[in-house]
């Protein structure tokens, strides 16, 4: 199996670092893959700017930093800035319409969706962005089962957040799929 | 300034990746130093083991992953017995007493403490064992500010939990002591 190798990226609220450990849980705990989660936190973290890392292979990974992302997510346009240069040639890029103009050109699939927009008009807040970004991330790489990332979701929160989190998840499954059926 | 090296282990629901994040950001954000924290999930995290690592420098963190810690902490008898022989040699290593019984000959200081005895005394809980932890984990090596991990509890934390949080850092704090004055 090809190592996929993730760059989660966004601002301080957005729950980055909870999207990476949940998709880390569900790749090892549900899948018998081995997965490595990492934040490198620079002078540009008191920026507001979160970054963080996660590794999936079915072997041994060595070195756990991500140097270049076969996947990057980015929440917001510093981050689409910053690491959108950093991706692998023909990697992908899932960003929100509304927060990020990606502006370079580079040798990547884009891919926006409005997604804090959808998840507003769906919970009044945006406390499950991260959980819709998840959704749309799972649905088009293929990484994980979607039922590996419910399993950790209703391990890891109480039982009142459970039917938001499924609604939030399948979501963003929802705004993946157009891209699905493009290719 | 050495690099602090921590690996801080436990079981799933001790919040060890919490306390991980907690003491990188206190790094990071208030004391302008530089910070990676990483969680690497082998087959052993099926079992309920959880291990995280955190690096604090004032200098580049090349290499993410902490090979041996300066610093363990070990709250559960299965993760002591599995991480206290790659504690550095004059390294310390802070478990609770009522979950570890550590049987190694290892040389390195050991520091154990009633910690969540003393946590379900004061909160009829353990929900905030690992903040408590973490309380005793900074008093004894100094890494961080004590207000600094305040700061990031408040930022990171509702109102509603910032008393127990400080309480449970002062309680830790308290624990703790005994091993300072011993020095």
């Amino acid at each position: 199996m090809e190592k996929y190798r993730f760059l989660l990226s966004g601002s301080g609220g957005q729950g980055v670092i909870t999207m990476a450990i949940l998709l880390a849980e569900a790749a090892v705990l549900h899948e018998g893959l081995i997965a490595v989660q990492s934040q490198s936190y620079g002078p540009e973290a008191r920026g507001g700017a979160t970054r963080s890392d996660v590794i999936i292979s079915d072997s041994e990974i060595l070195f756990p930093k991500v140097l270049q992302p076969n996947y990057l997510v980015a929440m917001t346009n510093e981050a689409a800035g910053k690491y959108m240069p950093l991706i692998r040639p023909g990697g992908m890029c899932i960003y929100d319409t509304d927060l990020v103009q990606p502006s370079r050109r580079i040798d990547a699939m884009l891919m926006g969706m409005p997604m804090q927009k959808a998840v507003l008009e769906k919970f009044h807040k945006t406390q499950a962005l991260n959980i819709c970004v998840l959704g749309a991330l799972v649905t088009l790489t293929g990484a994980v089962k979607m039922e590996s990332v419910e399993q950790v979701l209703k391990a890891r929160f109480k039982p009142a957040f459970h039917e938001a989190n499924s609604a939030a998840l399948a979501l963003g499954a929802e705004l993946a799929k157009p891209f699905l059926s493009a290719n």
